[in-house]
């Protein structure tokens, strides 16, 4: 059997608005001796797609809701911040420890709604806030066609984000859009080994492949926001990184 | 940079109490060409271990609580396989959707306390269920040190189960037991590219080794219980997996 292997793409330049991921991608993965292969998958960090889109909330612009400004004073927080965590969210699920576990509109429960304040410069009096793509599948979807036609292959993308999570130490790799992959495998029906019905029926593919390039992509010190990840095969049928997300009924937890 | 390599190691076959899994692993390794190498991480599926350590309940052998056949009966389960999960827990955590979420004496919160009903062979009348190792790092820890003398090498091991989460659908791998790798990498004072202090402080490198794993791993069907990774380095230092287990009292979510 073949190895599946992790590349971590070095020298991707700090990503401004409006720049062409496709295209700068492309620059990274010829620098590193790579050249795209039907059934790759490029793993970029949440925090790149979302500079290239130009999602930033300048703090000065942002007046806090009498809500906001109390949230922030029980947490210790900015409360320009905790307002545009609100205005992200759909739910509050947790408030506590420096942190809001929030619903985001998108449907990922994640602290702060995801709305990141590292490795943000900071602006005129204030700094600013980086939120998440718009449409995280959809921006990967539309990155693998780029992708595509540039290098006449088809990959699969998947944008990862760092969650942390109840119960456990630690951040890891998460997948918050894809395109390509089979985010969610569907075990139903699958047998095992003495022919009784399996108990665990999916696994969260996309988040184990958003892990695993991580790995790699370590965090903001080595500036590695992109991987490759060659070998992996799936059957299983395509579906987005919103497969992900549990539906909020059926959802223990919330 | 190198890459990172991600073994599946074929042909290991079904595991009995007192089976000696260094070994089993070291003929798989021959069998898949692979010789092990400084640095190499070895993840075993946690059924293999408790198989090799025998962990086996015969439900014959139980004789349910009162506490045990009221949750049976409202969750549509054995009232046997309940009173084993509430006998290796220390706490419930959430009892629902034909699960219960408990915190297992070893302090890991997962579905049913970890215990498998799957891929177990049925016995006389009533079948048997498999326990988690007794001491997953202890068991990693030996492993490393039979391989490390056996192959005259010092590697990683982790064993690593699936487990559910939260808001997502889908499991994914995650280290139960660890020996002779970083599980949490801790970045307290790092910082990022425009030197403010970055929040998120550590990384679960463990399950992502185990994620990362898993994605070859497969399920029950593919009966591939062990893997190998190649090429991962860090210079943290070394922490079993009991260090990924958040204590309850910063635990926001018990």
């Amino acid at each position: 059997m073949q190895p599946v292997s992790l590349h971590a793409l070095a020298g991707i330049p700090l990503i401004e608005p409006g720049d062409d991921l496709a295209t700068i991608i492309g620059a990274a993965l010829r620098d590193n001796g790579l050249a795209l292969a039907d059934g790759d998958i490029l793993v970029l960090a949440q925090k790149i797609v979302s500079k290239a889109e130009g999602r930033y909330v300048n703090l000065d612009d942002v007046t806090p809701s009498a809500r906001a400004r109390e949230l922030a004073a029980e947490l210790g927080k900015d409360p320009r911040h905790v307002e545009v965590v609100l205005g992200e969210s759909d739910e509050l699920v947790k408030v506590g420890q420096h942190v809001i576990v929030a619903a985001h509109k998108l449907g990922l429960v994640m602290a702060n709604a995801g709305i990141d304040e590292s490795n943000i410069s900071h602006g005129e009096g204030g700094g600013r806030v980086l939120l998440l793509p718009r449409d995280p599948d959809g921006s990967a979807a539309a990155l693998k066609a780029r992708l595509d036609a540039a290098h006449g292959v088809s990959v699969g993308v998947v944008i990862n984000d760092s969650f942390g999570r109840p119960w456990r130490n630690g951040v890891v790799g998460v997948a918050i859009g894809a395109a390509g992959i089979p985010s969610l495998v569907d075990r139903v029906g699958a047998v095992d080994l003495f022919g009784r019905e399996l108990k665990v029926t999916e696994i969260a593919t996309a988040d184990e492949l958003a892990s695993a390039a991580s790995l790699l992509m370590g965090q903001a010190a080595e500036a590695m926001p992109a991987a490759l990840i060659r070998g992996f095969r799936s059957t299983a049928p395509e579906r987005p990184a919103a497969a992900l997300i549990r539906d909020r009924k059926r959802d223990m937890f919330r």
